[in-house]
């Protein structure tokens, strides 16, 4: 297996990103091809104590900034670190690309250059996370903000497939995002996703409301790209604001923050348990080739295991068995549908 | 000034709701009409020792449960306490009524009972939060889940007019909730009220993602009721998985807990920094009268601090500053549009 990354890609680019790489080429003995400015690159690698040589450099002169607008820059910058990993993966040169930079340019580089799976109408990001009672995903989270209802139900159909053959799990539990649990809440955009996944053979258990996306046994979670992405950045902006004032409650004073010394193990353990970095990586869903999406602030571990389920999507064939499933189920559509 | 406040409403009626309101009719002299069936009310408020003589209770002989379908309800259940406290607002025979029950029955029943204010096109639920940096509010949060862009303007103008009054804000700042800060961001409906919303007089700083909700400097945040709700509900489920992660990490070993013990005050002291029952439950706008809504989860202090918010929003005349602000709005809008 090769594995193409963006070494430009993220907040703390290139630094992290090689860190990571070199972490990865050595822990799972795989190939990795970095693209960005050849200098740029060869002079953060020689950073690192002989570096494994099954990593290599391969350039691209321009960077596309985490702020810029997607489809411009990707139009523009025909030699940015992330069109160029994009040829690769078109080209075949790479098994599957992974970029922690801007995730729109991404997405809109990905959708262009590799196309979709037969079948899927569109992509859609998959974020996979921990909750109280085990890893769950949820999709779309930005990728496709005014989507059909069809589109809900395929989402499900690739997050049922990830589940199975990535997270392997035997039959995953399947709920829609709702501002109710009863089947009649909700826009009319919402209940016709509920029926299309009520009629289909996953193990569909009905509506979620947000406040069960992380206590509830659910492996996957649908919702529209607008809404998935308000979600997931209000849970990022609240576990930040709660361990910030948690911070400024332990340092009112010092007998405060004697104890908070003494906390510190379960203090560390607990922001390993919410630490995204392990779960390495968004899936984007539903194109033809491999493609996930790190978040801006990565760091060398994310990237690491970012690198590590690239190989496992690729090496488990996941989207030869998602184009399986999208098939069955567009047979079983009523013509109208299809 | 005569609150009326729905005696069964909540997941712990009637007994908080009494405690609460006891404990509001002593501390602020008010007066206060309890709503529900007669004898559970008595027999509860017998508990307590010489209750205030401002108390009156008025008997309704059904009650609206927290799962009930709201428009069934409110019309089949003609004698329950939300109908029979709405009736009572209706008659002017109390300034403000407050619940912490079936939330879509109050909005139902007060929308259709009360009608909406002169201008108003939709009632909207907002959410005072304190965030990192002071008090903010949100809406809409669910009253309303299929809005047009003008709803989102007149839901600004609302909470604008509700911080200036009631949270004493001079000239508080708006954003609108989106995908991204750029104006070009998000779907044609959210661009469209962005679209108002500059051209409005508000003071209308551009959009905020939900990372920033806590964190930001900003007064009032809009956005569609589907997404208010959403927003609200995994906020809520987030910073309960934290606390019981937290838990769970203290509680690993014997000297975790010892720890813990320690911490204590801290740990105290910042429940009470996220503790909602402060700001009283959440104003439904636009709504002719005045209707303070509850979380079903309220303690006696929550209901004790709803009642205040009520007294203070019929006080300060919210509602006649409101019409006057829209019709104000309404004027300066290009004849199409009004």
């Amino acid at each position: 297996m090769r594995i193409g990354v963006d070494g430009m890609g993220g907040d703390h680019a290139p630094g992290v990103v090689i860190s990571g790489v070199v972490q990865a080429a050595r822990e799972y003995n795989l190939d990795v091809v970095i693209v960005g400015p050849e200098d740029a690159l060869q002079k953060e690698l020689a950073r690192h104590k002989s570096p494994p040589k099954n990593i290599q450099i391969v350039h691209a002169s321009e960077v596309i900034g985490m702020d810029e607008m997607p489809v411009v820059s990707v139009r523009k910058k025909r030699d940015s670190s992330i069109n160029v990993l994009v040829n690769l993966a078109k080209e075949g040169k790479v098994d599957a690309i992974f970029s922690a930079g801007n995730t729109g340019a991404m997405v809109c580089a990905a959708t262009l250059g590799l196309r979709l799976l037969e079948g899927v109408e569109r992509p859609g990001i998959a974020i996979i996370f921990r909750g109280l009672e085990g890893t769950a995903m949820i999709a779309d989270v930005g990728a496709n903000i005014v989507p059909k209802p069809k589109h809900l139900l395929q989402y499900a159909i690739m997050c049922d497939t990830y589940s199975r053959y990535i997270l392997h799990k035997e039959n995953p539990t399947i709920a829609l995002l709702n501002v109710g649990e009863e089947e009649t809440k909700g826009t009319e955009f919402v209940k016709e996703a509920h029926q299309l996944l009520s009629a289909s053979k996953l193990n569909f258990i009905g509506n979620i409301e947000g406040r069960h996306i992380f206590d509830a046994k659910i492996d996957v979670i649908i919702c529209d790209g607008f809404i998935g992405n308000a979600v997931l950045k209000v849970s990022e902006g609240i576990a930040e604001a709660f361990a910030t004032l948690l911070r400024r409650e332990m340092n009112k004073n010092i007998f405060r923050r004697a104890a908070g010394l003494l906390c510190l193990p379960a203090f560390k353990a607990l922001k390993k348990d919410l630490d995204y970095s392990e779960y390495g990586g968004a899936p984007l869903l539903g194109v033809d080739g491999i493609c996930i999406i790190g978040h801006g602030r990565s760091n060398a571990k994310a990237i690491k295991n970012a690198i590590r389920v690239s190989n496992e999507f690729a090496k488990n064939q996941v989207n030869q068995h998602i184009v399986e499933a999208i098939r069955i189920f567009d047979q079983t559509l009523p013509n109208g549908q299809r």
